[in-house]
C-alpha cells in the first residue's frame, strides 16, 4: 500500500473535522509530531503534545477540541485517535497489482480462473480449483485441489490452502497462513496412536481476515467454519470442526480446540485458550490469557485461568489481594483466644 | 484425500457392527444427519438425534445399541464416535500422488533419491541429502544439505528441513513445518548477546507426525530428538537439545524449552509450557495450559500454573473456591472474641 | 554450518584452558562421552561423568578444575558449559554459500543489489528494494517493494519481508519469519469490523536475530521497531507499533500487543504476554508465562499472572502455599470460641 496525496479540505470533510487552515495543502501521510515531514499530517491528543507542536515540521495537525489552538493549520475533532484511523483510510492506496498471471505460476489444467486476477510468481494452483474475479494470489501461494476461492480475495505471499477449502469473497489471508491443515485426532490402539483421516475441509465466509502464520485445521467430516466478517490475528491455532461465528475479533496466539462452537460478535484478547467440545455464546468477551474450559453463556465477559465471569473474577481477585493480611489476623485471633482461655481457666481454678 | 466408495456390508464388517439393511448400498462419506446427502452415512449417538433422523437424506446410519431402531438402513454399534473414526479410515483414500519429479524441482547433484518418489513443483533438495522410497515432497518443500529422509514420508507444501536433519520412515510433516531451525542460545559479553553456534541437528523417529507451523530447533551438538510414533500438533515450539520420547501426543501451541527430557507415552493438552533442563517421566499427563517448572515423576498427572499433581491441584482449587467465604468468618470470629473479651474485662472490673 | 578441524592446542588457547595432552590432535566437534567418536571432544562437568569417561571413545575432554584427572588428553577449565559454548565457536564454520544469484531468482528491474550476494532458488525481490553487500537470501525468500536490507544479513529459506521494511546489517532471520505483516486494528461500525489501513512499516536494527515462524506486524504509521542486538526466538507475535529496545532476549511463543514500548536489555522467558499501550523499562526480567498488564519500572523482575514484582510474587506464593492449613485453623478457632462462649454463658447463668 503506497500513500495517496490528500488535501486538507478533503481530509477535513472525510473525518467531519473543522478546518482552520489552507484548503489546498497536500498531505502524504501521518506521523508523530517529532518525526513528521513537511508534507505530513500530525496530531495533538492532549497537553503532552503541546511542546512538540512548537517545533514539528508537520504541514498540519489533527487537534482535540479540548485543546487550545496551536500555530499550525489545524483540523479540530472530538476523537483524535478515531480521526487518525479514518485519515489512514484516505491515505491508503489499496493494493492493486496489475492483473495478470506470472509466467512462473503453475495453473493446473481444469482450474477455473475468473477475470482480472493477479497471480504472482511461483504460485501453484491444483486441478479442480476455482478462483473468483479480481482475486490476488501473491508470490508462492499454494492452492490445493478442488478449492473454491471467491472474488476480490487477497492472499499474501506464502499462503497455503489445502484441498477442498471453500473461501468466500474479499477474504484476506496473511503471510504463511495455512487453511485446511490436518486435524489432530488419533485413535489409540495398543499404546500407539493411529491418525484418524480427516476427510472434511474448511469453509471461510465473506470478508474474513486471517493474520500471518495462523493455521486452521480441516474437519474430520463436514467443515471447520469461520463466519462472515470475522477477523483473526497472527499465530492462532483453530482445530478441526471448530465453528467460529460472524464478526468476531480473535487476537494473537489464541488457540481453539476441536469441535468447539463460538458465537457471533465474540471478542478474544491475546493468548486465549478454549477447550474442545464446548459452546461459547454470542457476544462473549474473553480477557487476555483467559482459559475457557466450559460453556460460556451469550453476552458474558470472562477473565482468568480458569475463565470466570468478570464480576466473579474481580471479586476473587479482590479477595486474593487481601490474602497476605489474613495470616496475621488469624494469628492475632489465636493469641487473643489463648489469653482469654487461660484467664477463664485461671478464674475457674480460683 | 478423496473418498472411496464403501458398501454397507464392508462398512459393517470393518467396524464390527450389526447391519440391518441392504448389503450393497454404496456410501461416499460421513455427514451429520441434517447435512448428509443421499449417498452418505450419518449417525445417531443419543436421543437428541432422533428428530433429525426423521428427515435426513442419509443413505444409512451408525446407531448406538442403546437407541430404538429408526426407519433407515442401520449399522448397530456400541461406541458410535469410535465407529465414525473407524469408518473414516475406510472412506479415506490415502494421498498417493502420481510418482514423478516435477520439472521445476531443483535436485542438487549428489542427492540420493529412492524409487517411486512424488516431488512437487518448486521443491529444492540440497547436496548430500537422501530421500527414501515412496516419499512425497509437496510443492515448495525445502530440504537442506546432508539430510536423511526415510521411506513413505509425506511432507506438506512449504515444509523446511534444515541441514543434517535425520527423519525416519512414514513421517508426516504439516504445512510450513520447520525442522532444524537455529537454537536460541547466547553468550552474554559486555551486555551484548553473541549467538552460540548450533552444530547439532534434529533426529525424528519413524511414524512421527508434526502439525502445521511447528518449529523444532536443532541441537547445540548431538541431536534434538523426537521419538518414534510421537504426534505433535500445530504451532508448537521445541527447543534445542530437547529429547521427546515415543508415542507421545503434544497438543497445539505447547512450548518445550532447551535440553528438557520428556519420556514415552506422554500426553500434553494445548498451550502447555515446559521449562528448560528438566525431566518429565514416562506416561505423564499435563492439562491444558499447565506450566511445568520442575521434574515430573513417571505416571503423574499435572495441572495448573505452576503445574501440580492432579490431587494437589484439585485440593488447592477446592480451597481457593471456598476462599471468598473466609473473610466473613474471620471477621465474625473477631467480633465474637471482642464481645467475650469485653465481657471478661467487665467481670474483672466487677 | 559444517565443522572445522581444530587442534587441541588451538582449542586450549581459544578457551583459555590448560592443556594436558598432545598439541596436534585434531578435533572435529563436540559430543557427550557416550556418543563421542574418536575425533571428537567431550567433557566432564562433575563426578557423574567419571564413569562414562572410562569407556568414551573421545579424543580429548574438557574437564572441570574441580575434578581429578582422567586418563585422556584433558583441557582444564573452571566453567565447562561456558568452555563448550566457546569451543562451538571454533568448530563452527560460518555459512558462506558461494556468492551468486540462482537463475530461478526473480529480481525485479530497479532492485539495487550489493556485491557478493548469495541469492538462492525461487527467491523473489520486488521493485525498489536494496540488498546490501554480502547478504544471503536462501531458497524461497520473498522481499516486497521498497525494502532496505543491510549488509551481511542471512535470511533462512521461506523468509517473507513485506513492503517498505528497513532491516539493518548482520540481521539473521529464521525459516518462515514474517516481517511487516498487516497490523490487527479495526474500527467497529454497525457491529462490523473495518480494517484500519496500516501504512507504516517495520524497522529492524543491526545484529538482530529472529527465530523461525515469528511474525512482526507493521505500524499503522511510522515504524514497529526492533532495536540493535535484540534476539527473538520462535513463534513470537509482535504487534503493530511495538518498540522493542536494544540487546533484549525474547524467548519462544511470547506475544507483545500493539504500541507497547519495551526498553533495552530486557529478558523475557517463554510464553510471556504483554498487553498493548504500556511501557516496560530497561533491564526488566519477566519469568516464563508472565502476563504483563501494566507499566513495569526499569530494573524490575516480574513473575506470574498478572505479573508482579519478584518479591511480591514470592511472598504471595508463600501465602498461597500455606492456604490449605488455614481452614482447619479457622475451624479450630471457631470451636474454641464456642466453648469459651458457652462457658461464659454458663457462668453468667450461675
Amino acid at each position: 500500500m503506497a500513500a495517496n496525496k490528500v488535501t486538507l479540505a478533503r481530509l477535513a470533510a472525510h473525518i467531519s473535522g473543522r478546518l482552520e487552515g489552507p484548503d489546498h495543502t497536500e498531505l502524504t501521510g501521518i506521523a508523530e509530531l517529532a518525526s513528521a515531514g513537511p508534507a505530513e499530517l500530525s496530531f495533538l491528543i492532549n497537553e503532552h503534545h503541546l511542546e512538540a507542536a512548537k517545533t514539528t515540521k508537520a504541514a498540519a495537525v489533527l487537534i482535540s477540541n479540548s485543546l487550545a489552538p496551536v500555530s499550525l493549520p489545524m483540523v479540530w475533532v472530538s476523537d483524535v485517535p478515531e480521526a487518525i484511523n479514518m485519515a489512514l483510510e484516505l491515505f491508503a492506496q489499496p493494493l492493486k497489482p496489475t492483473p495478470g498471471i506470472h509466467p512462473s505460476a503453475l495453473i493446473a489444467p481444469g482450474v477455473n480462473l475468473g477475470h482480472d486476477l493477479a497471480i504472482g510468481p511461483y504460485v501453484v494452483v491444483q486441478a479442480g480449483t476455482t478462483v473468483g474475479d479480481g482475486s490476488v494470489l501473491q508470490a508462492g501461494c499454494y492452492l490445493g485441489r478442488d478449492c473454491l476461492i471467491g472474488q476480490q480475495c487477497c492472499f499474501a505471499p506464502g499462503v497455503i490452502v489445502a484441498d477442498r477449502s471453500q473461501i468466500g469473497n474479499r477474504v484476506v489471508l496473511g503471510q504463511n497462513v495455512v487453511i485446511g491443515s490436518e486435524g489432530f485426532g488419533y485413535r489409540c490402539r495398543d499404546g500407539q496412536h493411529r491418525h484418524i483421516p480427516h476427510l472434511g475441509a474448511v469453509r471461510i465466509g465473506d470478508d474474513v481476515e486471517v493474520g500471518a502464520g495462523t493455521c486452521i485445521d480441516r474437519a474430520k467430516f463436514g467443515f471447520t467454519v469461520v463466519g462472515r466478517g470475522t477477523k483473526i490475528d497472527n499465530l492462532i491455532s483453530i482445530a478441526h470442526n471448530v465453528h467460529l461465528g460472524e464478526d468476531c475479533l480473535i487476537a494473537a496466539q489464541t488457540g481453539i480446540a476441536g469441535s468447539t462452537k463460538i458465537g457471533n460478535r465474540v471478542l478474544f484478547a491475546g493468548q486465549v485458550g478454549v477447550r474442545d467440545n464446548i459452546t461459547v455464546g454470542d457476544g462473549v468477551i474473553a480477557g487476555a490469557r483467559a482459559a475457557i474450559h466450559q460453556d460460556v453463556p451469550a453476552g458474558t465477559a470472562v477473565y482468568g485461568v480458569p475463565a470466570l465471569k468478570r464480576e466473579q473474577a474481580l471479586r476473587e481477585q479482590a479477595v486474593f489481594r487481601r490474602l497476605p493480611q489474613w495470616p496475621a489476623r488469624i494469628k492475632k485471633l489465636e493469641k487473643r483466644l489463648t489469653d482469654l482461655e487461660s484467664a477463664a481457666d485461671h478464674r475457674q481454678r480460683d
